[in-house]
């Protein structure tokens, strides 16, 4: 183990978050650090949001004779003792080198490597409170999918976490439905990461065009090189290809929403597969615009066209995503989606609908929306302005 | 109309071919031809194989009082009579100014554009009865799908239809499943032409390398730029791009296959859109790889990843063509996809096994198997010596 003989420290990591995806997360990367245990430290600390969780009667592991299992017990006491997070990803065992620590600080105390997936209304706050306790020279990475995008800009929420933080924050995204992953049914996945190991002057030009201030790794730590952070991910059921574009990484998970609307759309016409692959690639070609437009510095067309936080996140949304099912409905039966929407998910919203409203205010402000006809046709059908059968003719360039 | 002035020609077109897809695009090329009036003669002939052809009783044509439509007729009478091909694009009227032609080399007969739609195996016969008997200025289009790949070498069909005839020769091809084409559901398409209007030397440089001799286009007719051909082909249900590289557009159509293979197997083993959408990205890059390794002078990456000829033809093939679903089948099923194909395809055969048997002798010739994991791995699951669920071991990218 050269690598091990060449540095005293090893990395330890947290996973901050610990839904259905931050879940399925930590199991991937505990199962690495088990694994490169030359390289990371084997526990992963996952940083749990407290809350009082009563099993059901009908879970393996509910005992009535036990309290633990038949009265309410805290999250983290329930995931610690069962390896299983029994509320957000049941029936999934979990490495036992997972740790579930409902104090924020605590968790993160000593990490040098932070895993943030935790629901985006929940990011600021959570930084808030990190600021000035983490290792300074901490490396994160964001699975947070998408995007805060309205009137004033277009802002990457691992940008947000590291600039808030005076860390370096990448992104991992991909075609990844987290029960899948969970499952270890197979998937790529696609990690942003830029090389700091040489780092001299502390500081980085990030994808918004805004210099960062950072600090080295010390060298008494293994170097945070792409292949080092894809050990960290990548599993034989879990395929991790590492870029250097973050902007490109974190784009084509909220663009292709808006996209999916607009493939359900002509799907629910009837008009076959020919049209649902053609709004696809029109939708691959606007998110490239888009990146190209407004993270001119870093982003590469490569991340939406060949990675699988692009094309294949893309394949994964219009087939059996939920924006693309309610869109197709929508039209099948010639009714409004805030309709649909209602009836099929239980109160809860489409993120293609608000997404399409958030790029649309954002590209007027600027004044392109007519450089991407396929994002402006989605928000003027949602509108009410067209309806889907105006796709074709909205999008057609006639030279 | 000024182009009208200029020239005192306009290009005669011919439609070579009259199957299915043939028919689609004669329909096509012939409402452009009547529109676009100041480039294109508006009679547009079609060469028809001659047959005889009784109109069944169920059709809206037949009547037992005709004896057209009563007795076995010539398949070009009844186009001509119905407008409508009878036998190969039932229930689709055809515009008036398509000439059905049973004589081929009547139907080329001053020809300036002559658009090749025919099943593969009638190419190189066909080229052989128009050699020396079209216009010598013609420019040609070929609507075929796929390569010639053998141990040999890869020849592309729109090459070997130029090189035949001293002509240049370009192709369309893109996600069309052509019976949605013909009932005008909306499609895109990519065609491949090269703008020969400034022809000095009379030679250019194909996708393989050779030099070919050509005639420059008399200046009595309007210039075949790439804004004149996509008007040929450019309709508001039938959106045309133009690029210049015909290799990336042969090659997509062809290599699908094999992916769409890969991308069934896994579906049909319950791993789900995240699985199958890794195939099919790993698809597109392996397509891009053998074009640059093959037809490096020409080929670009973006004819893959980002025109309907690559990436949405991809789609639509793993969405609902039979490779993928003979290959799901089979995998779901624990049965050879060859019993399959037997069962569900009337005595037809999957082009995906013929494409990917062919393309691994030619990349085994070459010594370039293992550059190509996912397509020798197809191969190696087709001859058994791995299991569709080795895939993803297969092809791993473990650094």
């Amino acid at each position: 183990m050269a690598s091990l003989s060449a540095h005293s420290q090893k990395h330890k990591v947290c996973v901050v978050g610990s839904g259905n995806w931050g879940t399925t997360i930590a199991k991937v990367v505990a199962e690495n650090c088990k694994e490169h245990n030359d390289i990371f430290e084997e526990e992963v600390q996952m940083w749990v949001f407290e809350e009082q969780y009563q099993i059901p009667e009908t879970s393996k592991h509910y005992d009535a004779s036990n309290e633990l299992t038949s009265k309410p017990q805290k999250l983290t006491s329930l995931i610690n003792t069962f390896h299983e997070n029994v509320k957000y990803l049941p029936n999934i065992a979990l490495p036992h080198n997972i740790v579930a620590n409902p104090d924020l600080l605590d968790a993160v105390k000593g990490a040098t490597i932070l895993v943030f997936n935790l629901p985006h209304q929940f990011i600021a706050k959570t930084c808030d409170t990190l600021r000035g306790n983490i290792v300074p020279f901490a490396r994160g990475i964001s699975c947070v999918k998408g995007v805060d995008v309205s009137e004033s800009g277009c802002e990457l929420f691992s940008e947000s976490i590291g600039e808030k933080l005076g860390i370096y924050c990448g992104a991992l995204s991909g075609a990844n439905i987290a029960t899948e992953v969970a499952l270890e049914k197979w998937s790529e996945t696609t990690a942003s990461h830029v090389d700091l190991t040489n780092l001299v002057a502390e500081s980085i030009k990030n994808a918004s065009g805004k210099i960062q201030h950072l600090k080295s790794l010390p060298s008494e730590y293994p170097a945070l090189h792409a292949r080092n952070m894809k050990k960290l991910f990548h599993r034989p059921y879990f395929h991790v290809r590492i870029v250097s574009d973050v902007a490109g990484v974190s784009l084509g998970g909220a663009l292709k929403n808006v996209v999916a609307l607009g493939a359900g759309w002509v799907d629910g016409l009837g008009w076959g597969d020919n049209a649902k692959a053609a709004v696809m690639r029109v939708g691959i070609m606007e998110e490239v615009r888009f990146g190209k437009m407004f993270f001119a510095d870093t982003v590469r067309a490569e991340s939406f066209t060949e990675e699988s936080c692009g094309v294949a996140d893309m394949i994964t949304s219009c087939g059996s995503g939920r924006n693309f099912r309610c869109a197709k409905m929508s039209a099948a039966e010639g009714k409004p989606i805030s309709e649909i929407e209602k009836r099929e998910l239980n109160g809860q919203q489409l993120q293609g609908t608000g997404t399409a409203y958030e790029v649309n205010a954002f590209l007027k402000m600027q004044g392109k929306e007519k450089e991407f006809p396929l994002f402006t046709a989605v928000y003027n059908i949602l509108e009410g302005k067209y309806q889907a059968k105006d796709i074709p003719d909205l999008i057609e360039q006639k030279d």
